[in-house]
């Protein structure tokens, strides 16, 4: 059983959106010991495969410090190479923020995410999907503000939360000790209002019950409501 | 509307195990127009990762010939890497068919899964896994009938199927056609029995409704069905 | 001594055009158990090097999948490079096709050969030659037809075909198991009435009489002459 | 002119030793608006070059964030290699943190410094030396404490500033704005009683007398001095 | 037609076998303007696939400086890897060599070629084979002198020459702006006595009759005799 | 003590500017047994950050041939990339020479300086700047007499020359067998009249004091000009 907080309880959350003073936009988020720095970067232009429309483009990167984790992890510059997970969650990350941008409306331009993490502690991909939505929230605003953009492309709001079965019990928001022992994990990137965006879930060792699954979206419908509150609480510093 | 089927119907699924005379075990398995080369490859040696332990492994690879899509794509060990998506795929395969192997009963051993596409009309993950299946099966079937093995490791059987909102109908086992119009597009990795292994959905340009989700869920309960029923044909033989 | 051909004999040979539905000309070619598909790919851009001249290209891939040979090979684009001899080979592909077209003749565009073995039994960039030719004349038939061209690019026709010495005798089309152990290996691409494209003859652990070369030569006229039949047959339909 | 600070002065400088919770040893080191994370890694292995030896090995990587800096630069995992300019950083940190260790006196063990750049305001390079001092003695504090080793192996204290002559003036700890119009950029990596570890001094546009370098180097020596003090405070805690 | 020499003649050859101070066995070998430093390095190891058996190795790589030629290429180091060509060439280069080496009385031990083009007219895979074999030959000399060897492990010598036809004309040793009109190369790679180790024809523009082919054959089989002579006199000081 | 030379004495230096007949400008430099090619190659064309200015480059590349070295090194095109001394030297080349071109008065085209080490017996970073310097002016010397260029860009002469404690003694020009034992080896870059381009010094084991800096630096200049009188006389030839 948690010690600290309750089963469908979040780590304690705080976005930090000055820690970076070049980015257009930047948050700086905790989930507990998970730490994601998240910087949105604006330029004006398109990627290739966009030459001679008008739409712009979001895309995300994403890379762990060496020795964010417990024990040393090679850096991926010296290796030569990002490795399947790496490519794996930032794609995650630039599919969940490019479903809540109208690219027309965004222009010819890109925004790059971003996201490195600092200290890793479980729920790194989530942590980084919601702050990355911080991050270019506040970077548009800026579009906004200066009048390079005349109309807002954001047409809404998206967090991401992880869920697990550990020892039959349905928990949200695993960190490393409990995401290492879960029988399913679940990442859920959704809206306040509970529209879906993505959803994987991941058996570990044996297949389980759809109605397991079924109570793991309940405790994320809980998380993204908290997490959406305290996004907009940051993004609107 | 589908003019050649209904909108809960597969399309023409094969599977031939007599493709390949190498493989350990092997499957040419047919979604329709896509055609996927599964073969399941055995060897005496365990990853580094495994050594000093008991265990054995099953892992995945996947490829897509260049010409094997509408316009010819690059050739992936020309360029020098794998693609974000093809790094993505061949993780999921793994971790799909690790859900039905009990590894400590495996033994010190190495099955690796090669999934090569020979021609793609949507649907190659979930053709490359249920075809995988197929061939794991014959492989240790094999491994059983040689002696090398005396307990089956296999724990249970896994297949997959797509599923999507084209136009506002949820449709199963989406062709290129329909995927690349979809508004939604999940994976299902399921047992015959509906137990979840992997689910994987991803709304395309605005959120969905969760009860979108559960009409594909729906669907796909009843296409893993039928694929399962055609596995087990497959790999008695 | 052969069993079940004679010394100047070919394996069995077959010629598909029909396995591929994508690309603009295509050829599943077997030697036996060697089987290769051939796609030839048209896109109207030339290679940089061609820029400013009205001059066409002709290349070639060539690429083996992990299970084509007895024993499991590494997949080359996991690997993030060709190997030595997968160079060799898919320049020697492109060097004997494009001794066959008149490049200015073909206009400005590209021809992309991909040559990929789904199973080994020797004689790999022979087979691929062959059916490489089939596939490009597909191709160059539907340029024709479709009155992208007016004139017909192609100068000839070229097959390949492996002969060697193996216990003292001189062999047409080795299979693996005399490739293994042949003293001369020579490779023989010549148009049906006998003209030079490419020939490569190595010696394997002591060098050969220049007669020897010579008997092989014989046997390579024969292998064309039935191989240019059957390319012609194939390309017809 | 400076309009915050002297000539001879260095920017805020300050060592949070707390920022990492994993790493043996750790140092978040500001020089004014350039921030570096250092960590110290212990390994009990040693590198292949020194099996059979007694001797233990310390190395360095540096990295930057790609959007420390005022505009984004590419991601080096991404782009698949180190730059020339990251690789010759990181040579030179591993140089001077081993010039202050006793190789064989720390035994068959490796220690990585790793140095990431979340911020750059130039003298990134200056800001890793001086906080990887830090990281390192910590982390061999821990080893001392924790009776894995007996003698201490550290020799030496060792800190590094830039000095530079920007429009005739010689300044202490350049700035970026200073730095990108210096016309000579030297580092010096002394100990505090002057000894000299490593001297590197560039001349931007045309050669420079050896007076002016002579300047340069007494600025240093009072960086130098005023650096060690503040790494033995934070090192102390 | 040639100003400066007959059809059948070679170009001037020079052979220095003193230009390196270091390898075990060397020679810079000229013809013409092409120019290869040959090195033979002989290392006391096996490679891995030969573990376990008593057999030798020998092996090649070889390179061409960035202005070797009219005009710079670019560096295969930088650009990341070695092109099709080099591969090609340095595969030749090692097969040629084995094949008068008997590996079984080599030991335990490896030989490594190197072969670098100082300067390139055309010529210089030959060149460095010719080459390889003086360096290999004074290598393999010194372990016998030394005591290493008790036998000679060389079966034979082996020389390498181009030809071709220019203009109607068949000429042997192709310079560069012969070879770069020629309608067919031929590389033969031949023992003194006129055994075959390795035969190469390539046409250019459209297939060559045999009987030119054989004219080529009556140049090289004068050529390599030329070639021979020079080498035993090179490798016997 | 040296048995050879004095303390302040430089190796006999050659420097042969004939060796290659197809660069525009070249040097094949010798400091004792340690022997470079230098060549310099003008193109007409400005690098991508360059264009739209009017402005010149001047880069370097350096490489080592395998057996240059008492034992073979692995040859970095085969390794798939350049290591970190090689990259750190050629940028240190580039620097260098930049320093004494004025880049505006070169005009829109690049120089590239390949420096391939033949022979390496110490100080190949020195030898090759100062060769690279006698190539440069060659280069620029014909594009002077060919009108290319009305006026001289360059501004300046550098050489390089390195020095070192051995054994308490301070010693002029390095080799390898001083080099390999040296408290301090530094590396200095001046013009003949004591001018600072670069200068790096690194001690070894322990610190040293900067008055042993000092004593290196007065050998420094002598072997700078000696070198540059040097230099002038092979230029003008």
């Amino acid at each position: 059983m948690r010690e600290d907080r309750r089963a469908d309880e979040l780590r304690p959350v705080s976005i930090d959106t000055a820690f970076n003073r070049y980015a257009e936009g930047s948050a700086l988020i905790s989930f507990g010991h998970t730490r994601v720095l998240c910087t949105a970067s604006v330029e004006e232009k398109q990627p290739p495969f966009l030459r001679g429309t008008g739409k712009g483009w979001v895309t995300a990167e994403y890379g762990m410090l060496p020795r964010a984790t417990h024990t040393r992890g090679s850096r991926e510059a010296a290796h030569g190479k990002q490795g399947g997970r790496t490519v794996e969650i930032q794609r995650l990350i630039g599919r969940s923020l490019r479903a809540v941008v109208n690219l027309e409306a965004l222009g010819p331009r890109s925004i790059s995410l971003d996201c490195d993490v600092l200290q890793a502690d479980g729920g790194t991909r989530t942590a980084a999907i919601t702050g990355s939505w911080v991050a270019l929230r506040i970077a548009i605003n800026k579009l906004l503000a200066g009048g390079t953009l005349a109309a807002d492309p954001m047409i809404g709001q998206v967090a991401a939360v992880s869920c697990g079965f550990v020892d039959g019990i349905a928990l949200l928001d695993l960190q490393y000790c409990e995401d290492s022992k879960a029988a399913m994990d679940a990442n859920f990137i959704m809206t306040p209002d509970g529209g879906v965006i993505e959803v994987q879930a991941t058996a570990e060792d044996k297949p389980l019950h759809w109605d397991q699954f079924m109570q793991l979206k309940q405790l994320a419908d809980k998380g993204i409501r908290d997490l959406a509150a305290l996004q907009l609480q940051a993004a609107s510093i």
